[in-house]
């Protein structure tokens, strides 16, 4: 290939990124500046895509994990002919435009995850790598390799600094990932300065550690680029870092290798200095040389081509294996298999006491069998948080065919690969842990809501009836934090016909994540249908009620016990379950007022901060929580002692009156 | 030492564990069973510290991270002479004990941090032995170690596949922290079974890459363990990882080596058997033999020896230095100095706009020279959190002088740190980074509340005004989510004035930590005092209000605008600034009541989720809020697409009349 003209390629990503952020004026220009070299390397002679089909299945995966360096993904992608036009990198960081200041999924075409807050994307990619594997294992065969790509990621120093790229990079290497392939932009500069600042740590060992393979590359030297991922793709057994040397701001002649480039705008002189340093001409911006974007949009036929062979490959498959074809149609849809909520046990009173999460394990187990695109695992928990699916086998590096997953004890790490599985397709992934632990996973849970995921997240031990573990492992707060994620949908069911009702919802909930709140303790299986989808209904009801509980999960026992304590003194009482609050919302004023029934005073009532629930109780009502973290004890010795009992709750309810 | 009395010491351990876990019928025996011979190496041998006064400030600390086996410590305790009687041991995991099913700080004596949620307690022992080093280098002279104890941590395979444990390790690799000495419970097992499903990294080679000194050991065989401390102590530039191989549930002839003995107790069979096979009488229960209690109780005439030749020396230093050591006095005495709140700069509306971070930046760098025990530092963010200290030196590998730490890109990691750092004493710590990022800290800033360390996070960038750089860095849920922790007080200053104060709320605030929610953008100052300490107050008022405005932060001022436009309508309005729900909360009723006004409908403005806030709007008010993810755009432009403009709010209260 041309020098010259792959220069001037290489040029042309530099400049878009330097005229995106200089209009903007707001960005971060220096990264796109110094990992140009690389990733004109990787998007032109190895990224197997098809920019006019950004859904193809096979594709490789590309994630910035870098988001700051987002213009560089918007340059590559309109360059190489995604429908990403020119006058959206003009409007690069505008209200309306396609191109965020962070790559967002589901803004551009081709944008494969949303990153920026550091190390998601690390994790997003693992979690990527591992879907393939494991579609693989289920769907190729010899000569039909049609589950077959790579999964590239450009990582940072503050990628790699982030807890969470130590837990997923852990895993990739105990899984033995092979198709990973990650670029490491080794600028060395950070926001406060150099990395020696904080940073000494050696990369290289650190990650030969965890049985990644590990090279070196000069991230301006393009056939040493080149050579690095050719020698990560022949690595089969284990997932690759390239360790890239570059120079942030390259080219800019007085800012390159300084902070000053990594979040602010040149500056016109520095542009005008650049530019002509380059020899680049000035004016206009957002110039990109015919000969450049030729070279680049070779892709559009390049990728084309690759589609139908394999397009080809999936017919030649389909004809040699009918029924697989069919399920791969089905898994990679999207689309739950028709009738599998017939699997969807049924509790009785005779069943005896469940505890939630034993339901939501057995929920699990009956409906495993129809949804083909079941999987997860847990954070080293799945004896406690019963999510192991026993009819199949685990994920193990020389085995990719089962559906379990062991995350080890990597909260945040899970939650970011279960954002990468979902987002790579054919698989519905579930995690699990306490739900006190649902604070390690936050900021992957958070971008899980703004992707629209459909994940389901199994929180079991939901309050201080964990009892004797104490403090640490009660959650009081996580109810209320989890709420107020827009986007994620809580469930907090008050017996085993609404844990499977609760599954059920999160199953058909394919707009974002949802996340189910379960007991530890075993609790009596309530009579009549769980209305779950609704967000709450009516439980217990009076002609005339005087006084309206509202409760959700294990407390809806104490409220139905505090009802009949109530009886007892004349005062009628409707019981009312509210797993979530979500649903509940999104129900029509009408129907919302006649479960709450304004004119009537009302008691909620959850073994949690009471934050939030005054707007369901109101001015007239009140709050029965718990406003301070728990406490080591049998659960009923706490239950009573913070106050959720029939007792209490009915006294409080009387004083209502 | 007679090896026969040595075994006998550890089997006691052992046995307590055993039958703590078994009365209770709850918790983790295998564990304590298993770290035994290291814990009694450790305690007996090299342990620097006096159980009759567990706050000898230059004692060593002790963090058991593997909070699980909190039977571990209790018995070390006890044994060694801790004011933890017996019969505490006895109540293991009940309502009122003093011995919790994890260990907590606060409750018993000598337990140096909260542990349990894994990974945490590696953190804190990095805060220590860096509160250590920075004490050691404000207060040592030549022939004066006043300061100079040595940090020890048991560590479980948990603690090391959490992130948490890779950012702080990192940190203290480079920093060269060689008083910390770790040993790692290397038994193989976790909840789910063999670490073989999990966890194949190479630990040693993984920490020399952070630049740690790791040595091996037989974790059964008391003179490799010691040999390994001694080699640890010996390193006096690097922290050192000691990988003890051990068996868990040591003794138990049918679980030993078994995920079963991990969180269950063993069972009255296996306890018997346990117990015979060790030659130990299977009654009475919780039996410590005179004779292995002498030799731990040597620790109580060991410690106050220690302790006196230490008092003896602190006396000589104060007659060699007495400006030091009144220095020293008032930094570890935790009381801050007098008048240093005549430092707190006042602002007026002539110093033009003042973005609340800035403002910040100028209260530190004011009353920095005034409160010696100020240090903290950013996660890689100073330059746009304004908390770098300019006055000050930053702390590096060879120089602990001084008051600025370089966290790195290691939020979870600062913020575990930071705890240590306070439990260490002699510093009042801070940390900052972007509100958003909190999500990355909550489980460490949990454990600060639960612990009540004065702890101040700086959390700027504080809203969907950050801009550009889009809803990925623009916090909408992270003020509730915060505002949900019990114990943690949330302070949203509406200007510079209400910054100062909240400087100074924060900084009396002794009984837990403190999170400032501060702009990135400029806004106006106001008149009057900022009554910051009150919670919420009258800031702007009308005879006869029609509606009150209840705002924080920056939207304070669109409700001030807002009330404007509805005087220009003949309607008056009330503006009440309210900082803080949790300081309003500790005011009386009548001062609450006299700010709200019960009978007059109120509309509230924050530039977050609505949840939490119709508490103070009421049945017949309204909540302005954005109940969904931000955009990439001028802040301006968002905040006027939101609907946080004085039109917009002035709409909505006159809707409500």
């Amino acid at each position: 290939m041309d020098t010259k003209l792959e220069q001037l390629c290489v040029n042309t990503i530099r400049m878009l990124a330097i005229d995106g952020v200089q209009k903007a004026n707001s960005g971060h220009p220096g990264m796109p500046m110094g990992t140009a070299d690389m990733a004109f390397v990787l998007w032109t002679r190895f990224l197997k895509h098809n920019p006019a089909n950004p859904s193809w299945p096979d594709r490789d995966r590309f994630v910035l994990s870098a988001g700051h360096g987002s213009m560089l993904l918007y340059s590559l992608l309109h360059l190489t002919g995604y429908d990403l036009p020119l006058d959206q990198l003009e409007q690069f960081r505008q209200w309306g435009s396609i191109t965020p200041g962070h790559p967002e999924h589901g803004a551009a075409p081709g944008v494969e995850t949303t990153t920026g807050p550091l190390g998601q994307g690390f994790a997003n990619g693992v979690g990527m790598a591992l879907a393939e594997r494991m579609l693989a294992a289920r769907f190729n065969r010899p000569g039909f390799s049609i589950v077959d790509h790579h999964t590239y990621c450009i990582v940072s120093d503050g990628d790699l600094m982030e807890g969470i790229s130590h837990e997923a990079a852990s895993l990739a290497g105990h899984l033995g990932l092979g198709k990973l392939i990650y670029l490491y932009d080794d600028n060395r500069i950070t926001i406060e300065g150099s990395t020696d600042l904080t940073f000494s740590e050696d990369v290289s060992a650190r990650f030969a550690a965890y049985g990644w393979h590990v090279a070196q590359a000069d991230g301006h030297d393009r056939g040493s680029v080149a050579a690095a991922i050719r020698q990560a793709q022949a690595e089969a057994g284990r997932p690759s870092l390239i360790i890239a040397r570059t120079h942030i701001g390259f080219g800019s002649p007085n800012k390159q290798d300084t902070a000053g480039v990594h979040g602010s705008p040149l500056g016109a002189d520095e542009v005008r200095l650049t530019k002509e340093g380059m020899g680049w001409p000035v004016e206009p911006p957002f110039l990109i040389p015919d000969e450049a974007l030729a070279l680049f949009r070779d892709a559009l036929d390049t990728g084309r081509a690759a589609e139908a062979e394999w397009g080809a490959l999936l017919d030649r498959y389909a004809a040699e294996y009918p029924n697989l074809a069919a399920q791969w149609v089905q898994m990679t849809g999207g689309e739950l298999p028709a009738g599998w909520e017939e699997a969807l046990p049924e509790f009785t009173a005779d069943d005896g006491p469940v505890a939630t999460r034993a339901a939501s394990g057995a929920v699990m187990e009956a409906i495993a069998p129809r949804l083909p695109t079941l999987a997860g695992g847990s954070a080293d928990l799945h004896p406690s948080t019963k999510t192991y699916l026993k009819a199949y086998p685990a994920v193990r590096r020389d085995d990719f065919s089962g559906r379990n997953l062991h995350f080890g004890i990597r909260e945040h790490g899970m939650a970011g690969i279960l954002n990468g599985m979902a987002l790579h397709g054919g698989w519905r992934p579930y995690g699990s842990t306490f739900l006190v632990f649902a604070d390690y996973m936050r900021p992957s849970i958070r971008l899980a809501a703004m992707m629209e995921l459909p994940i389901v997240y199994v929180f079991t031990h939901d309050s201080i009836a964990v009892g004797e573990d104490g403090p640490t492992h009660q959650p009081v707060e996580q109810l209320a934090s989890l709420r107020a994620i827009p986007g994620l949908v809580v469930i907090r069911p008050a017996d085993a016909n609404e844990t499977a009702a609760a599954w059920r919802v999160a199953l058909h909930n394919v707009k974002g994540p949802t996340a189910l709140a379960l007991t530890r303790q075993k609790l009596p299986v309530l009579e009549g249908p769980a209305q779950v989808q609704r967000g709450a209904y009516v439980l217990a009801d009076a002609p005339d009620p005087a006084v309206i509980l509202v409760a959700s999960g294990s407390e809806v026992h104490v409220a139905l016990g505090a009802r009949d304590l109530l009886k007892e003194k004349g005062i009628e009482a409707r019981v009312v379950s509210m797993p979530s609050w979500e649903l509940f919302a999104a129900q029509s004023p009408e129907y919302r007022d006649s479960v709450l029934l304004p004119a009537v005073p009302r008691l909620t009532v959850e073994a949690g901060v009471g934050m939030g629930w005054h707007q369901y109780a109101g001015d007239s009502g009140q709050v029965v929580s718990i406003d301070r973290f728990g406490a080591s004890a049998p659960y009923q010795v706490n239950m009573g002692k913070f106050g959720f009992t029939a007792e209490n709750v009915a006294a409080q309810a009387e004083a209502l009156l």
